[in-house]
């Protein structure tokens, strides 16, 4: 059972100031639950319907309580039934810098779906560490959580002030522009930082002098622009091709 | 003004039997109403702000009235203020077959925005016919519209029975599986129909044998799938590469 007190708990945290204090996300649906438990993390609290709990008997802890379909879904954010639903503790995996890797660096991404799909290519492609803009949308908001796949479970994203952090580093900065070098023809390089900007200002004024390089998808029809990651997506598999 | 009835008539094409049966539907935001404007779509209505009107001044006839920004907002299905909310008729683009054009075709996707973004994408490489299963969310739900950011009116969504029209066809069928050939050192080819899979069962099984070829984007880090949308764009990408 979820208790009165454990659902509005469980609602409070979908405020990032909530989740901040408390210093815990939610995370939703047995996809996502699964490969934040795969990767170690321990839940705080884990509830889950009988139906789960069976078919995930190596999952035992003081943590876990056994819910109906109906009260996750009241406590939860999804819409969608559900199976389980668990707060984990925020993470803090450790940055180590490396000359074969790409860092993703967002510059105010807005969208929840944006910057999770962002996570999750980053996971596929290896590229398992983002710097994001202060004024980024917080990567334990629910809608991100979910868009991520549970990709944030091996991914770090670092909160920062972004010009501080472009000033300090010697590494080539790319920049997803729409006037930039042809991202298909473009010599492979190993490492680097890559530029997303907001999904409609592109990226910042303040950011550009930074840029060594500004690289852009070609358009052969006339959508005036991309979405922000189905761009990050191309620009990240042509990066590593050769 | 928006009276009650009209208000209540485009709730009421929320829902795709109703869009079906008066042969339209609803595009709200500057931007996308503007795409659809530009490529000479007439509205049936068109509702804007006093501010809207007089910044396009040339957009005029009878199908326009004023409203205020509240009215808006109530009337439509965006969660953010907006300008301009238009019932435009569903589209009949004529299906011309090219040798150097490709053909997305989509397996029962699921997302509104994965479609969305899928139709903006495939604008943006020159895709301009998409073969969509009939369990495919609609072209024409209130979020596709808002993802696909007009490029709706560009793109030809046509829903069929996809068994069919692959036995009918002799063009290359591409199935994107997480088994394939490596879509990044695969020969160019001009042109052929890329199946994209549903979300979470992919490509299903009665179309697997006409696929002439799997292919596959290389997974360098630990995420288990991509995002349907992303693998879309990031295979359009290198097939128009070379």
């Amino acid at each position: 059972m979820i208790s009165k007190i454990e659902a509005k708990y469980i609602q409070s945290l979908h405020a990032k100031k909530n989740r901040d204090k408390e210093g815990v996300f939610v995370a939703e649906g047995e996809k996502v639950v699964q490969e934040f438990l795969k990767e170690k993390i321990i839940p705080v609290k884990l509830f889950a319907t009988e139906k789960w709990a069976l078919e995930n008997k190596t999952i035992q802890g003081n943590f876990m309580k056994i819910a109906s379909e109906d009260e996750l879904q009241k406590a939860g954010f999804l819409k969608t039934p559900n199976q389980v639903l668990a707060i984990f503790p925020q993470q803090h995996h450790l940055f180590i810098p490396s000359k074969n890797k790409w860092i993703l660096m967002l510059d105010e991404i807005q969208d929840p779906g944006n910057m999770g799909n962002m996570i999750r290519t980053a996971d596929w492609f290896g590229w398992n560490h983002i710097i994001a803009s202060k004024d980024c949308v917080d990567q334990y908001n629910p809608k991100v959580v979910q868009a991520s796949m549970g990709s944030l479970s091996r991914i770090r994203v670092q909160y920062e002030a972004l010009d501080h952090f472009l000033r300090e580093t010697d590494l080539p900065v790319l920049g997803a522009t729409l006037s930039g070098e042809n991202i298909i023809t473009l010599p492979k390089e190993k490492t680097g930082i890559l530029i997303i900007g907001n999904e409609g200002k592109g990226i910042h004024e303040n950011l550009k002098p930074f840029i060594s390089k500004q690289i852009t998808i070609p358009r052969i029809g006339k959508a005036e622009s991309l979405n922000a990651a189905t761009a990050f997506a191309i620009i990240a598999s042509h990066l590593m091709k050769g």
